[in-house]
């Protein structure tokens, strides 16, 4: 018998946001295993930590360093490509002998998550479990104390690594936004959202349901913008049944 | 003191994908309050079934039967915010009272969640702390058993309501994409598709996460489309690190 690879959701970072399945599976894991920069205890493996079984088996993937090598150089995919073939070689080893893994990830799993990799490459050799989560975004719409779509909004979600005129002309046509990959892109999102006329609407929230929550609009911000955990929200404003309040205005 | 609204998420329909944090506020609450149609058990205390307090009050918010105002006429809007103006009255004895409250909320609360009628017309009269929750699309692209988007995909979700031509242009400009509100609307939002060439890649998810949960691909459906609980998705082909596979091809 062939092991199942489960690709658990662990939701946005605080860990009472995770899944009841999730929980579950967790705490009864045999072996775990979760990507993390060399070095670091790992996020993922943070959100867990109290909920392991004391002889549980986990496998920590490390990335391998790539500050030396630009983003768009072709060697940078051909190392990352490497590495996550390598780390499903080893995963395979154990589903090969008939061992279940959990493989811990960071917000929703097939939602621009690393997971992916891995699903790609195992899902030929083994069964494949996919528990869903909360994503990152909810929780940064959650932290704003607004709703982020009413009625028939229509909702974009953008990477910062998009190209200036492309976040502009997406910015301008949808009603609510949800900008992610900020960091090194802050100054570019600013000047797109600031041309497609969104500036003055959008919130910034960084390190959304953990430690160090942090929610400003974005006209209000001088600092120096998180590169992890800080999405770039605006709310849509679409129909919806009015208050009193409104009605008496 | 003022008693406190809780927005409580329960997520997509499986009762196990409802988070740690929800599961602790419906264990311990002594008043909840939910949405249900006249006659019905209600979907979202449906889902909560088995964890309540045996003391527990409930209140059931009735939707006022609407089937013979069409959706365009003003007074469908006016029925169902006298509705909602009402519903919060009775909810606002309580928390004026020292009550706290907790509404379930079927889905994500702050993403096309009705919780935000009570939200906008409580919010300045006592604290309301909203618990962000698994949306029904996570449910629906994970139950499709492929990631939804890669690297710098766009992603946009729309409502079936909006008019084709809006629809068609979205379709084409997103490389993800998730439609909702499908039920009335499905030969319209076939048509979108078709026209934007998204046809062939969509796949059509019913009752995600819940019983009865059917998949397929769009092109292969043939029967009459589930009104609620439909969700048709379209995955993006974003930029990813390049499998073993893929390489020798």
């Amino acid at each position: 018998m062939t092991g199942v690879v489960y690709g658990v959701g662990l939701g946005p970072g605080d860990p009472e946001l995770i899944t009841l399945k999730a929980d579950r599976l967790i705490r009864e894991a045999g072996v775990v295993a979760y990507f993390r920069k060399k070095g670091r205890a790992g996020h993922a493996r943070t959100i867990v930590e109290g909920r392991l079984r004391p002889t549980v088996v986990e496998i920590a993937m490390e990335y391998p360093v790539t500050t030396e090598i630009p983003l768009s150089d072709p060697r940078y995919n051909a190392v990352l490509a490497d590495f996550y073939d390598r780390s499903c070689d080893a995963l395979r080893c154990l589903t090969d002998a008939g061992q279940d893994v959990v493989v811990l990830a960071e917000g929703d799993p097939f939602f621009y998550g690393s997971f992916m990799h891995i699903h790609s490459r195992m899902q030929h050799h083994c069964p494949i479990e996919v528990v869903p989560a909360v994503t990152g975004m909810s929780a940064a719409w959650t932290a704003t104390g607004h709703p982020i779509t009413w009625g028939d909004d229509v909702m974009t979600i953008l990477a910062g690594t998009l190209a200036e005129d492309k976040l502009a002309r997406h910015m301008t046509q949808a009603d609510a936004l949800v900008i992610m990959k900020i960091g090194r892109n802050f100054s570019k999102v600013v000047r797109a959202l600031q041309a497609s006329g969104r500036f003055n609407a959008a919130w910034l929230v960084e390190f959304a349901s953990q430690d160090g929550q942090k929610i400003c609009r974005l006209s209000d911000f001088d600092g120096k913008v998180t590169p992890y955990f800080s999405i770039i929200v605006v709310h849509g404003q679409g129909r919806r049944p009015e208050t009193k309040t409104e009605q008496s205005q």
